[in-house]
Formats: C-alpha cells, structure tokens, sequence
C-alpha cells in the first residue's frame, strides 16, 4: 500500500518534470540538479562556479531550502538571477516546485541553470525536476564509505565534486577507495577534486562544466 | 492529498511507536534515536562510547542504513549485541522497520539500546520509532548554518553531539554561531564537544549519558 502511494507520487512528478523540461528546451537553458548532504559545500561551488563563469556564461540559480534564504542571498550578491524556494519541511525538491517559480526566472536568456537541492544523499536522487543532468557535491570529511551507503545519488549523478580537499591531510578519508567505489556504482561519473576555500580544482571542473554547453 | 496521505503514515507510525516504547519500558531499556547527516560521525560515537562504557553498561544498537551492513559490523566487533536495518531506500527509520527486529535482541538484559538512524538531517527528526530521546551528532565540518536550515533536528534532540573539533582550525566553521543558533532553536539542548578521532571531550559526553540512566 505504502508503495503504490509513493509509486503514483513519483509518476506525478515525472509528468511535471517532463513539462519543466520542455520549457527548459524551449528557452535553450542547460539545467543541472545539484546534490549532496548539509554541509558538502553545494553553495560555495555554486559561488566559485559563478565567479569562474558568469558574465561570459549567463548563470541562474534555483536555491531549495527546507526554512530561510541564506543561500539565496549568497546567490544574489554574485549579480545573477536566483529564486529560493522553502520546502516547508520536504526532504528534496519535487518538478512541481520547480514548475510553479519558472516564471520568476529569464530563462530565455540563461545558458545554464542550476538547482541546489536539499542537503540529503537520498530522497533528491529519486525525484526527477526536469533537469538535464544530476549533479554531487560530497565533502572529503564525510569519508570514504558513502557510495556504499548511498548508492542511488552516485549511480544517478553525471560528475561528483570531492570539495574541501585542503583538510584531507587531517582527515582519515580513503581517497582511493572513494574514488573507486564510486566509480564501481557508476562508471561513467566525472571526478572532481576541489577546495572551494582555495580554489584548488575549479578551473577543471568549470572548464568541463563549460564544455558540456558547447 | 499528498499532505493526507503523509499525515496518515505518520498517525500509523505513532501508534507502532507507542507500542515499542512500552516494550522499552517493560524491559527497562533506555532508547536513543540517534540522527546526523551522512558522515557526521554517528558510528564512530557509538564506537567511542561502548569502548567508554561496555560492559558496565549493557548496550545494544540498531543500525539504520539504506544498503549494507558496514556499521553493523564495526559495532559487531565491539562484542555487543546489534542488528542492521536496511530500510531499502527509505530515508529514515519508522517505527515498524524497529518493531521487527526487536526480537533479535536481548532487551532485558540491556540498559541502553542506541539506534543509528539513517543519515539524514530532515526525516528522521519526523518519525518517532518509540524512543526515550532523540540526540544527534553534527560533524563541525559542516558548517556553523546547519541549525537554521535544519531545525526540527535541532528542536527535537535532547543533546546535539559536535564532532570532528580536532580538524577545527581548518575550518571557517564559527562555533558561537552554531551553539548559540542551536540553543535559539531548542533552550534544553545539552551541547558536546568532541573528537571521535582524538577521544577528546567522550569523558564528559559519556558521564552525562550514564547519569541519564540512574
């Protein structure tokens, strides 16, 4: 019964996720979800990427939240369009929140959108919002036994964004075996190695981000 | 709709819970469910803390995981009784996944039974699985904005748990920010300090849980 219930939620949010994504299309806006736990980093990438980028590459931002608008207010002092959503108390964003906040955005003249969802390694990977591709961020302190514990957000993901390698000589992570169990969920996810505290690694990554819109 | 549906599960929850709390009670076990994000360190406190307090206290645990028995083992291998849940991708623990395994466990004969909920900061802090009290654990690496964007963990925990402070001085992490934003959420949080790495401040987490227990 619990099933069939969350069975007919997910077929309801991948017909708006679809919708979402023939607007996407329409307005020629690449559209990433972004993941990972509290904490991995998501909006300090969003901010290095951003720096990297914008306004070469015309960048907006979804902010998903469960209360506040931190993050969002983090977004706009960078000068690019933001809106923040507050999911009230939902563990990940839906395609009908997506969908009911598009009209806040110029989609038509963004190359490239980027959600940040909830921080959770779990219910985000299930819920389809109209992206062109899922995204991760997991921070090196988390360690090394995530893709174990977590599998369906690697095997879901497109690239995985390692951050705060700066500490990694305090830390007790197992690079190798991260990198490896990831890639043996999901051996087409890029790796990214970056500190966005330094800034170590982020030209690579914005270099392949930038590729992927070319 | 969606939120009838939600506020049923949580109705047929509550009353599984109330009946595994009375076996509690019954058995005189005092139950934790205890939550954090992925990687905040939930087993390696459960590590340090049967090493602190076994076999004067009698321990038992549950692990709560999406997929694999990793915890279980390391806790296995402590030489106290545990069973692993794998809630098959649920993101949280409810109160039937912990009324059938309580039979695996010798309940009368233990004092304490610490379950180790998934890791997530949203879902687990809704579901009620018939404990006495909820703690959770908050690695330092992730940041001093977790209270505001989490608080219902926050405001239903009895202790919050901060952990990894060995790798503080990397960290922009701001600690008065994050007590004082915690205990702006919840006045009653009893807040630790503590390395799980180092051992430091277990001495005092672990006399305050032994003084629950008399």
């Amino acid at each position: 019964m619990k099933v069939k219930v969350v069975s007919k939620i997910l077929e309801a949010n991948d017909r708006i996720a679809e919708e979402n994504r023939k607007r996407f299309a329409d307005a020629g806006v690449t559209v990433v979800n972004l993941m990972g736990a509290p904490g991995a980093g998501k909006t300090s990438l969003l901010e290095r990427t951003i720096r990297a980028l914008s306004p070469r590459m015309r960048i907006g931002v979804i902010e998903g939240d469960i209360v506040g608008t931190d993050d969002a207010e983090r977004i706009d002092s960078l000068n690019v369009p933001v809106v923040q959503i507050n999911t009230g108390g939902a563990c990940h964003l839906d395609a009908n929140m997506i969908s009911e906040v598009l009209e806040e955005l110029p989609l038509k003249d963004l190359d490239l959108l980027i959600i940040e969802n909830v921080g959770n390694l779990v219910c985000p990977a299930e819920f389809r919002v109209g992206e062109d591709m899922k995204m991760m961020v997991l921070s090196i302190a988390e360690g090394h036994d995530k893709p174990l514990k977590y599998p369906l957000m690697f095997r879901e993901s497109a690239a995985l964004v390692l951050n705060k390698i700066d500490i990694l000589p305090y830390m007790n992570t197992d690079m190798d075996r991260l990198r490896n169990d990831s890639l043996a969920i999901n051996g087409d996810l890029k790796i990214f190695e970056v500190s966005c505290t330094t800034g170590e690694g982020i030209d690579r990554w914005t270099q392949w981000l930038t590729g992927l819109m070319s």
